[in-house]
């Protein structure tokens, strides 16, 4: 555990690093990053196995997982050096603007200072130690701490080891990066002053208990939280009638992934009560892909016990697909059913994340209550359709889900989260603490940026991408 | 006041429109901003008088801060039509990218849903029932509540029916724009599950009362906050030397400015100790330009003898320049001043705002002694250097006013904040509760929305802006 005096040197060793980094040009943060990214491939053959003895995952995942991470710290230098993030505006003086003489005025998007991250534990590369938040913020010009995740402190250990190498190298101010360990010192960090923001990715309950420390400082700070999702998958009449095998074959590939333990599982099926989906999820085809997987740690598959347990004891739910567990067993995937009426009866129940290979199967009567439960939803990370394209709901379904959630899918699963301009990784609370905010793609540099407007300031002392070639000074 | 049954009908009128609203196009919020801009134009000859009385702000500055609100409406609705708040971004499908093959994914702001503006008392038109705060909230596609300042009630009432008549004369949806009164109304709104966003402009203690309200809901929401700033003015050696006449007479011009009572009121002005300044600001020529006026209400003109009262007491600060004043005269501008030493070894005391016509002329013997304030200095809407372009401190300077302030100028004055398209009327807390927003400018809409991804969503179920001539569906 990180002791309050070596948190100490850290928080210094990060806040005298926050001028130098934020004075370099995007260019050389570019090359920075790419060569954490390098120094991280090249390190792959030790990286994962220390991860796959620590969190149980298998070795593929792991290798796949390591390569979207390094693809997204390339993708973040690329980002910058394009400028985007930044945001640069000019108007110049104007005699003649409509409410009177407008100054000079240039504004940009400029570094928070330094940001802690805590790691989250079912991504041990891509939302862990050199993950998406650390990416982004040294992107922007912060310093980043991590509070590493109890689940996996010696590959927290190792790649901040290799992420620390690479920075070095390419002339990173000292207190650039640090890792921490413990409870006690991620809540010191998030209290202490030195700190401008703070990024998280784990469950609700501990996302908001920082949160209310994050804003409780005399001086508030941004927290960017991904908290919980239930991931509502609504299939259409339609749909079912139409693809009733593809969908029970696609869903159970996509609610068993990882087993369960993504943000992005999709733990609600609603499906038409008189279909032949619930029927086929439970037959011999859809049983042969149920395979169980070691949970990434002891205290997740408590806690997945524990959910599935409230689940399985409330009167009007009913097992749809169960697999052998107990208390030292692996647990298998299971499906719990019950009805649409009953979820909006008890929705604080029924609609609380499950964390693992787990979910409910929702039956409706009538393709109407699907928008009556969408409404009632709480914040989601993604809602998805299962629809036709002639569906009369489709259009009211696709609008409440974009009410209600941060990415909306036709025809596609949620558990894949790609890496690009346009992805959205957040939602309305309780799926994250910032709904503005991705965690995911390019967009998520800019949570780390705050404005500056710059008014009669001479070429020579403006960023360089304020200075324009109209400039006479 | 408006009593919890009114204000029960109000929010559920308020979320009723909430998808209307959101549903129209940036065309049809333009129309109905510049419905509201014009009625207002064609309403000042009624309005204006009103607002002198409840304010005693001159006719002259009432009439130009009307005009300053409209042109405000039609910016934004300019903006909204270019389409540029909505930061519409397309990613085809693509089977070659690097980490793994893409879906197509499309990323665009939607709005918030119903936002409660906590309106300001200094600015009667543009920070309060129809300024910046609504304008930017109908722009994005937000019903608004307004809770009015209780200093100019008939003035928030007749702007509220202008407003609500235009809208309803565009075909807003009912419960659109509804003006609410009374600070139980104010706080039971915020803590409201129907409100999805707040803003506010007013004092630090009133803005985190609320600000700590909105972050403790079930569900936290948003809070755009600006809250209090002193706005330091750092003149350096070489420019007190050279043009020490000009400078005492545009401070005197910008601290007194609608009697100090502007959020970007210069309250502390950095000179050396050697220079003439300080004599001149006493002196008779600056002498002539200052006039007592009265403050906008009694509670502010206590909060400001009571603030001046506390500098006063302060044993190391002596008086430069006072007027008369007394607990029934009209508060004459009141200069104070203290040596950088005192400053800094006292920061809670002096670095406090006193809003009004008040000042702290600071002095110092080193000029890098405006690096060590200028490091110690709370958030700020805006920073000034008063400086030569060759001065030698002034990049150290303005790099540091960039890290503390949401604006920093050069040889001009803060008290004049221009909507533009790059303007920044924001800053670190206390200055507001979100500093990567502004109150002011295009950028302001942009507070209200959040953004959604969908993927693989067929064109005619995609908003217009995300439909593009590429695509196939």
């Amino acid at each position: 555990m990180t002791t309050s005096a070596e948190l100490d040197i850290i928080l210094a060793a990060a806040a005298a690093a926050s001028r130098p980094w934020a004075g370099t040009t995007a260019g050389q943060r570019a090359v920075a990053l790419r060569a954490v990214a390098d120094a991280l491939d090249a390190a792959a053959a030790t990286l994962v196995p220390i991860a796959q003895d620590e969190t149980h995952l298998p070795t593929g995942r792991l290798n796949s997982e390591l390569a979207r991470t390094t693809f997204q710290l390339r993708l973040h230098a690329d980002e910058i050096e394009t400028g985007r993030p930044f945001d640069p505006r000019i108007d110049h003086a104007d005699p003649h603007w409509g409410m009177g003489p407008r100054p000079d005025l240039r504004r940009i998007q400029r570094p928070l200072g330094p940001v802690v991250v805590f790691a989250a534990s079912n991504f041990p590369f891509a939302f862990s130690v050199a993950g998406g938040d650390t990416s982004s913020a040294l992107a922007a010009g912060c310093p980043v701490v991590v509070k590493a995740h109890p689940g996996h402190p010696k590959l927290s250990e190792a790649t901040g080891r290799v992420v620390r190498t690479a920075l070095d190298a390419t002339n990173g101010p000292a207190g650039l990066f640090a890792v921490i360990y413990g409870e006690e010192a991620g809540r010191s960090a998030i209290l202490d002053s030195r700190i401008a923001a703070a990024a998280f990715t784990g469950s609700i309950a501990g996302g908001r208990a920082l949160f209310d420390l994050a804003v409780s400082r005399p001086v508030p700070i941004p927290f960017f939280g991904e908290l919980g999702s239930t991931n509502p998958v609504f299939v259409t009449r339609a749909a079912a009638a139409h693809r009733a095998e593809a969908i029970a074959r696609e869903f159970v590939g996509s609610y068993t992934l990882g087993a369960g333990q993504f943000c992005t599982k999709p733990g609600l099926l609603f499906v038409p009560s008189d279909s032949d989906i619930p029927r086929l999820l439970a037959g011999p085809e859809a049983q042969g892909s149920y395979l169980a997987q070691p949970l990434l740690n002891s205290r997740i598959q408590l806690g997945f016990q524990r959910s599935l347990a409230r689940l399985r004891e409330h009167p009007d739910v009913r097992p749809l697909v169960t697999t052998p567990d107990g208390p030292d067993a692996e647990p298998g995937p299971v499906l719990l059913t019950t009805s649409i009426t009953t979820v909006l009866s008890d929705p604080d129940t029924l609609l609380e994340e499950c964390f693992g290979p787990a979910a409910l199967v929702v039956t409706y009567e009538e393709e109407r209550q699907l928008l009556d439960v969408a409404e009632r939803l709480p914040g989601q990370l993604t809602t998805t359709v299962i629809g036709e394209a002639d569906d009369p709901l489709a259009p009211a379904l696709i609008e409440v889900a974009s009410e209600r959630a941060g990415r909306v899918l036709w025809n596609q699963w949620p558990t894949g989260v790609s890496v690009t301009y346009a992805q959205q990784h957040g939602g309305p609370y309780p799926a994250t603490t910032a709904p503005a905010s991705t965690s995911v793609g390019t967009a998520a540099i800019g949570r780390f940026l705050r404005p500056v407007a710059y008014q009669g300031v001479p070429r020579a002392l403006l960023p360089p991408l304020l200075r324009d070639s109209a400039d006479s000074a």
